[in-house]
């Protein structure tokens, strides 16, 4: 479970619409630093800022081979901020759920 | 499904411990303003402050009544939040996903 320090970082990190779109690419495997700028028209500074901030947060981890720098996702992060996001879900949400872990006979305490 | 200039505000929002705390004690029910402050060590103002962040983000609502303002949760922000992040599993969790559902004939498509 994260703590609140690492909470804010991480949801802070996921306030702007490019790192989301870098965490998007970045789901499907990892790549280098230059293909994952490929598709934002910025410079790679402002990209490299981008990757600090989401590698701040714990959301990424790079490493250097040579001169290429491959970026992937690190998932504990944005899997505690999943968390937090899940715990808040309203009790009437919950009620329909017991709701339907009771009609449904395949799912819940009573299977 | 909300845009990306609305997912930066919901994500900001939430980048702040005392806003998170305020989700968390909403998703219990609405209060009163100053229920709401109560558990915090600051000024009204500064909670009026953080409240007006959360309501410019979706998160919440607020109606007065005579002198009292009561807040309450307006889920479908935080709702919209937890659609992205529910998108950014890993493929490899989806992947342990489809096997659990292929190994629990009370799921999925084989049962």
């Amino acid at each position: 479970m994260l703590n609140n320090g690492e909470l804010d970082k991480v949801f802070k990190a996921l306030s702007d619409a490019t790192r989301r779109a870098m965490v998007e690419r970045l789901v499907r495997g990892p790549v280098s630093v230059s293909q994952l700028a490929e598709p934002f028209e910025m410079s790679l500074p402002a990209v490299h800022q981008h990757l600090a901030v989401l590698e701040d947060a714990g959301i990424v981890t790079s490493h250097k081979t040579g001169r290429v720098r491959t970026v992937q996702l690190a998932t504990d992060a944005l899997t505690g901020a999943g968390e937090w996001m899940g715990r808040q879900r309203l009790p009437a949400e919950r009620r329909l759920d017991r709701l339907g872990a009771f009609l449904d006979p395949t799912q819940g305490p009573r299977s």
